[in-house]
């Protein structure tokens, strides 16, 4: 995240975290930056994202405070307060307006900030500013089992760097998928916020982990002009879309308790929403997932899934391929030793694809997921 | 099942199921019968459905007969023709004409009727038609443990009488919830219809297990007259009510893995469609259920689900309390040592209800459901 250039950041530990673990994020640019986002759909939005999101719509902002630990979700007027609180000290450090600081949390629903742990770890967050990332992508990390970062630097010299965190839509006791991305382009906020947004649409919003759609995702993309180079919007678009993919494709490879990582395709439909739906039904699905965690070639689950979603479908050509295996032929199911052999395959395969053909159209699109373990059962269900 | 007077039924052994349990099913009405039906709203509808919903559609049938082991769903023009030819050899030898013969089929999605040991059954089980509704409530069942079946009788002397099968809305390799309900009573199709409807709507249509909805449900009512009442509408709508819900309760009880029963009731809503969808996102919640199977009383995953459910909501006036332990009040959470009593509370009871308060509206809705446990994955992971 700090490969472009004019950004800095630093990763502590508050003590809101009983583990001692870093817990405590801090990401600046040196100079004034555009600033596009986007925020979680969920109506009980946590108190950072209310007021990150109205800061937002100023279309500029110098950077963001981040804390792991605790949501900040469900707490009220008070929360509100305390998410003013942690980004007016962050600012009052960088002698910048608190206007120009966001705001994220992620960790327990529910609880009240620690706000003298707050404090003091922003103080020596200040401390650490530097342009190493290594820090900074820990220090959002719940249940994550390793940082997620990613970079691309264009011919032209200007780059895009990232991190994020997430491994469940809700982990544990958890929320949140985040993400911060940075570029030293020189945008102006209109077309930085399109190219995130088309960003965005490609990858954090085509993962589905378990379907729970947290109360503090928020996604940021800071572009402060360092490099003197204004890309072209399609250049903007690409770097974006490389950087905001590799970040989504870590979160579902560190997906809570995942073996598999599924890539689901649906083409051949009638129109781009249909495609969408039908991949994400599938996506979904505990009765997919569940196979998937089996080594299971069971396209039945997966045409019903279809089915369910409602999508138009024409069923006498229809085609599903699981991990390579074509296991229906236009409506034509496969023998029984073409479904053990997918088995045996599957079984090995720890990336298998499931590829839908609706044969009623041109439109496709596509969902990365994981599989439903028993661990990820015993993960969800035990507190703390 | 066979309550009612008039009705006749049996099951046998057909060798459809490799294990040799009972899967051919034969339910008969001695004399002419009005009927109803509800049909899964899944777009790949299974053979037996297309087929039998054309019926329902008529108004009037003698019986129908069903089998267990094969779901006859993605099969084609060939599986229109096994169906329709299924029922047919049922109303040759009841000497009824094959419109008046319903059909259903459950179990693996994907293949074909053994059209020979299907035909040598339903002989032996025309044979064994009798006023027993054990074996017909046996030879439906695929991964239940134990038969469904449920009845009431009125004052006036007419009864209601039904039997239910389902223990996923998808089993393992398996499809359907199958549910046929039987009345002596004198009822035309159209009040029966209606009755019917309403019946399925707060029963069947109010569980859930793991969201998948299959390609073969079907829920038929049969009122044959043969007690000579005609029964008030609200009567009627009663007794359906009470047989359905208890089959419905019957089934997730049975819910593949499942170690809890639990009831999501959501209050407060500004209209009944809210309620109902608040619900139903708290109730397919992977979270929730995976929370649910830990005795965790995270409310916090519950908030959330109402959140992404869209509803309008004031999340200064929440109320939510699982297991009878008010965690949230009026926005307001519940302190550690109240949560510490929750769990205590919740690790110890089969049954916890989640209770929610929304405070817009007078409207509300109720969905019973199951935890999501290890077994219900290490079932849903393995094949056969």
């Amino acid at each position: 995240m700090c490969a472009p250039a004019g950004f800095r950041a630093s990763g502590v530990s508050a003590g809101i975290k009983k583990s001692g673990a870093l817990d405590l994020a801090l990401l600046v640019s040196d100079g004034p930056a555009s600033v596009a986002g986007t925020f979680t759909t969920n109506k009980g939005a946590a108190a950072p994202v209310r007021v990150s999101r109205e800061r937002v719509a100023r279309g500029a902002a110098r950077g963001v405070v981040a804390n792991s630990g605790c949501a900040n979700s469900f707490t009220g007027e008070r929360g509100i307060g305390d998410a003013q609180a942690m980004s007016a000290e962050a600012a009052k450090l960088l002698e910048v307006s608190a206007e120009e600081m966001l705001v994220c949390s992620t960790g327990l629903i529910g609880s009240f900030l620690p706000m003298d742990k707050v404090k003091s770890g922003i103080a020596s967050a200040f401390e650490k500013l530097s342009n190493d990332d290594d820090a900074v992508a820990g220090a959002i990390m719940t249940t994550d089992t390793r940082p997620k970062r990613s970079a691309v630097r264009h011919a032209d010299g200007w780059s895009v760097g990232g991190i994020a965190k997430g491994a469940a839509m809700i982990s544990p006791n958890m929320a949140t998928m985040l993400a911060f991305i940075t570029t030293d382009a020189a945008v102006a906020t209109g077309p930085l916020h399109e190219a995130l947004s088309q960003a965005v649409g490609v990858s954090f919003n085509s993962i589905v982990i378990d379907g729970d759609r947290s109360t503090n995702d928020t996604c940021l993309c800071f572009a402060n002009g360092a490099s003197g180079v204004e890309p072209s919007q399609a250049d903007l678009v690409t770097a974006l879309e490389i950087v905001c993919r590799s970040l989504a494709e870590q979160i579902v490879a560190d997906g809570e308790g995942a073996t598999k990582f599924i890539r689901v395709s649906v083409r051949g439909a009638a129109t781009k929403g249909d495609a969408e739906k039908a991949a994400r039904q599938i996506a979904e699905s505990a009765l997919v997932k569940t196979a998937m965690f089996g080594g299971d070639a069971n396209w039945g689950r997966v045409a019903a899934a279809i089915g369910q979603s409602g999508v138009e479908a024409d069923y006498n050509r229809l085609l599903i391929s699981i991990g390579g295996f074509k296991l229906l032929s236009y409506g034509e199911p496969a023998g029984e030793s073409a479904l053990e052999e997918a088995r045996a395959g599957l079984k090995e395969d720890p990336e298998p694809a499931i590829e839908c053909e609706l044969g009623v159209g041109g439109e496709s699109a596509e969902i990365v997921t994981t599989d439903l373990s028993l661990e990820y059962v015993r993960l969800n269900a035990a507190y703390e």
